[in-house]
């Protein structure tokens, strides 16, 4: 009998057979745990907890049903504590029934790391929120102005762009004005959103002031931490988004919220506990308050958009994909029970239509296609891909349901960009021989070993199926060329091809790191689902040709563009023309945070781009399946012909 | 030994000996306990409730030090539940220390009543708040907007004052947007608080739409529940200030706050949840949920606003005397914990200054002295007096410590205006004998004794002082005149000279209810206060006689405008001159509520009107002490010289 297993917080999760030890089922799915006696129950260092005893069915009353009891050497090994906290060595106990098993940090090998964005572009710094020292006129028997009115006109005189009428006050600061008066001596910092609210006072001259942004993706979550006095980025933070665990794509969340009955009340309150915790993770890296944060911005799709603001999503799901509102939103902090000043507002970027959303607005101010001429196609993959294709005079967009492939989901050793994970990839021609690169590592494999590969995340996988391609491993249709003679293309258990990458002695799970024929048919369907919306939407825009591509996305690094065009991705285009750019909605996310006058060319730009529901035009699904095959002569990919010609025929 | 005892929501307090019941207690204070087994503990009627066990000083833990024993009684006719939730039986226990009793509305005897204010001034109806019906256009594949852009188009379609762009939403009601609408299958009736920001949105059409005012005086509190589409007033409720366990003026209010660590939270919790319970009784009293209230209005003193809204009154109370605030405030309900619909406003009106608060501009809304030429004397009376002098051209307001002996507090048998409160006196010249009417009784108690007095309320105060002072039992200086011969004329226990209105035997209270020597002193330490102050602003505005004269105030009934005048409660005016309006600043919140536009003018008026500190003016010592006597010939009290001329001399 099959049980379902999930790890926490990787995320990574299948079926076993009944009866596995914890331990094992780790291995085998690439968790990577620390375990230096060898599993035999003597270190007490695979220590994990058990969050949910029956998976999406009961609640963690039902424990004891789905592991096996506790051990000898767990009873000496575990604190009590631990034991009724559901901690258990995963080296002792096996798997019963359905369960999700939560690997502590001090458990995991390695830590997840998140590559910063390289493009800086250069914009003025104007945050939403600004401090403004002011020293007030202590009040007389003839003076007896309030003292909202003493700071109002205290701000007036001593700056002279601020306006008495259109200053107001945030009702909790307002609760302590007069205290933090008397405490600051009448000497006070006001903090200023938009220049017209005062959303924190505080006694004194307080230079400190911090925003922070977040892109709150459907798999990953990843926030930043600016000062907004210099602009400096201070911190990042990131983690899996804590759904993940209802589903993988943004449809299952969506019916977690409609099946049951405090569904999204549930969800939103994960994302917003992430949210907290990712916040408190930054603050005390670089010792400020959370008090002191005074902005956030958020971009997310449309339908994490939804569930993050506690709006019901379930209309985003049915046709005619309705959303509730695509406004942007200022929303005080406080209302979402998100904590930083309490005073503060969080920003959301408006959503463009259905499925596009505030992220898509934020890769569009990250990158500005509208102020440019060229004719530019940018596409930000995430678990959905988002597409954006015009210039100054005419924007469209459109979205591809490509699943998370990109994302290492549903990839047999897919994992995120975290350490340990393949990122990089190339395969010798002759000998099909591989080498790779691991995130935490600076070399390639075969210069340095300090590390073990985990598994592979989305750059990887682009690479390594773009390098199977290019040395003959795989055909045009994606299918495995079994007269290659490399041992490393053999069937696996069930009778299916696959490509070793990494031999289990030399990977940290103790598997075969290998891609399968069902990976490269899951490569194919996303970057096919990507190649068609652009064709649909040059052809709606009346262009056969692009006169620059923009990749952008969350992958563990930034893809290798040529890899990318290798396997079709996107059409024709003069390699040194395409840039790849990293996370670009999170980019957005940061400038709207350090510059309000982004926010005001979001909004415009939501306003007058044109969705077109690519699949719902008559020509997406030959462009779709015409796009299945990997790029070859015919297919007018003149700017790798070079590369196409030099395929090794086996 | 003497220990302190509170009755609660009454109010009445005193010391009494060790040892005696609370019945005896509750008869001693004129609280109406039922008894009808005449207190042998067989009936169980006079079950009342421990609050507190020590006065103000240690919690409900110490009950066993300040209670005798549960008796045999107690523990046949009380219930284990009740017992344990500090249920006594009045007649049964001792008080053998420091206690708070709160007595249940089942044992109470009488019901408080709250009379209406006669006088209705024409108004347009324009309430703050208003319903918009609306129908929707379904979404389709074509028509993709957003669900509240959908509200917004429609509304602004229909209703051709409606602006787009100054449409916003409150962002509890966007969380239900999408549902809203689905369930009332396109139909939907949206809640536009000024016409600009949706505090509600419901399903299908729905007229039915209410509003509040609240009236919070430092001792009672009084609500009303309004039909916004009609005017019409369904219904009122009113309380006990439960404040008022910690002193009976705003100072003693906001020493409590400034000597306890969560003193202010306190305060504000008490206010707060005495408002949502008056609500509740109001609500409950016409079946209506407490979401279909859109609207509140609050009116109170600035300490009484200060703390209601969650503000530190610390720096009112001392010199110079400067509120955090005076500007009008809007505030979420949900953010004071007001439980009416959860996107709706509380407003309050804007504050004057210092003391003269947001009741005070309450009053002038109603009374509209600005919109007059004649020179017009508004007096306010509550805890504190508050004076407003002028017309069209000019207003000068003041305010006066007047003691709270106007409603009945610091009177020995004085009370609250409840049911079994005199609220008018004669008193025959010859005989000397009283004839009164209490509150619940149609008729005078010559006529018809159904009711039996149990206090005397502020209306009744100044009618037994002026008839006793018309027919000679006082004299000009307060003191009691010793020949009249009268036996309801004669010294108490400690030789200081009383007056008897009721004979024990007809009392409620089994006890003679007097007016005593120390009353009449009260009486003119108030009136004097009142007087000197009338002065001051005439003197400022530099007129020496006054057109008309208002008297307001939340008295039981309307106060008899000659016994006002006689006990020299303001400066000579023709009496046909001079009206009783009742709560004014409780009909101003009513206004407020009901007009939108008011608050407008009491922004201006709040503006413009200008505040004397009386108290600081160089003649009020002079003039304060010339006011402590009763008015005589030479005191220029030309209206009333023929009753003054006709005082029986003994």
């Amino acid at each position: 009998m099959d049980v379902n297993v999930v790890f926490q917080p990787i995320g990574r999760k299948g079926k076993v057979c009944l009866g596995k030890t914890i331990l094992d089922v780790a291995r085998e799915f690439g968790v990577d745990l620390e375990s230096p006696c060898g599993g035999n129950g003597s270190c007490g260092k695979c220590k994990v907890k058990l969050e949910e005893g029956f998976f999406e069915k009961y609640g963690i009353d039902s424990k004891a049903v789905n592991l096996s009891p506790f051990t000898r050497e767990e009873e000496k090994l575990l604190t009590q504590e631990e034991q009724s906290q559901n901690y258990r060595l995963a080296c002792c106990t096996k798997i019963m029934g359905d369960v999700v098993i939560s690997v502590p940090n001090e458990s995991e090998r390695g830590k997840q790391v998140i590559l910063e964005a390289a493009k800086r572009k250069l914009f003025q710094l104007n945050p939403a929120v600004k401090k403004y020292y002011i020293e007030l006129q202590k009040p007389t028997l003839e003076d007896y102005r309030d003292d909202f009115t003493r700071v109002r006109d205290a701000l007036v005189d001593k700056f002279n762009h601020l306006k008495k009428d259109r200053i107001t006050i945030d009702y909790k600061v307002l609760t302590s004005l007069g205290n933090v008066i008397r405490e600051g001596k009448y000497k006070v910092t006001a903090v200023l959103w938009m220049d017209r609210e005062i959303i924190s006072i505080e006694p004194g001259l307080d230079k400190k002031i911090y925003g922070a942004s977040v892109d709150v993706g459907t798999t990953t979550i990843a926030a930043s931490l600016c000062d907004l006095s210099t602009g400096e980025i201070l911190s990042h933070a990131s983690g899996l988004n804590p759904q993940i665990k209802y589903g993988d794509d943004v449809l299952s969340r969506i019916s977690y919220c409609g099946m049951n009955e405090k569904g999204l009340e549930e969800m939103n309150d994960l994302i917003i506990q992430e949210i907290n915790r990712l916040i408190q993770e930054m603050i005390t890296s670089i010792s400020v308050k959370e008090a002191y944060i005074y902005d956030i911005v958020l971009v997310f799709n449309t339908v994490m958009h939804h569930i993050t603001l506690n709006i019901d999503p379930e209309y985003l799901g049915q046709s005619p994909f309705s959303s509730v509102v695509t406004d942007e939103l200022n929303i005080k902090a406080r209302e979402l029970g998100i904590k930083i000043c309490e005073g503060a507002y969080v920003y959301a970027p408006p959503i463009e239509a259905g499925f596009v959303g505030a992220d898509n607005v934020s890769v569009l101010i990250s990158e500005e296609p509208y102020k440019q001429d060229k004719m530019l196609l940018i596409i930000d993959i995430g678990t959905n891909g988002e597409i954006d294709f015009g210039n100054s005079k005419m924007l469209l967009s459109t979205s591809c349901a490509t699943g998370p492939a990109f994302e290492g989901a549903q990839i047999k050793y897919g994992m995120r960009a975290a350490s340990g994970a393949i990122e990089k990839v190339k395969i010798d021609k002759i000998s099909l021989e591989p080498d790779f690169k691991i995130i935490g590592e600076d070399c390639w494999y075969s210069k340095s070993r300090t590390k073990m590969a985990k598994g592979i995340c989305g750059s990887g996988i682009i690479d390594v199926v773009a390098e199977m391609y290019k040395s003959g491993i795989i055909r045009t249709d994606g299918t495995f060329n079994k007269k290659t003679g490399s041992k490393r293309i053999r069937k696996d258990d069930q009778g299916k091809m696959e490509y070793i990458i990494v031999w289990k002695q030399d990977t940290a799970i103790g598997n075969d790191i290998s891609i399968t024929q069902k990976d490269i048919r899951a490569v194919q369907l996303a970057k096919a689902a990507l190649y068609a919306g652009a064709k649909i939407v040059m052809e709606k825009m009346g262009v056969d040709a692009i006169d620059g591509v923009v990749l952008a996305g969350a992958f563990g690094s930034y893809i290798n563009k040529e890899s990318a065009m290798v396997i079709g991705l996107f059409p024709d285009c003069d390699l040194k023309n395409v840039v790849t750019v990293g996370n670009a909605a999170g980019e957005g996310a940061k400038i709207a945070l350090l510059n309000v006058n982004k926010r005001d060319e979001a909004k415009k730009v939501a306003k007058n781009i044109k969705f077109i529901e690519s699949a719902a035009e008559k020509n997406f699904q030959t462009e779709f399946y015409n796009a299945m095959n990997f790029p070859h002569a015919k297919d007018n990919f003149a700017h790798i012909q070079y590369i196409l010609d030099n395929v090794p025929k086996f």
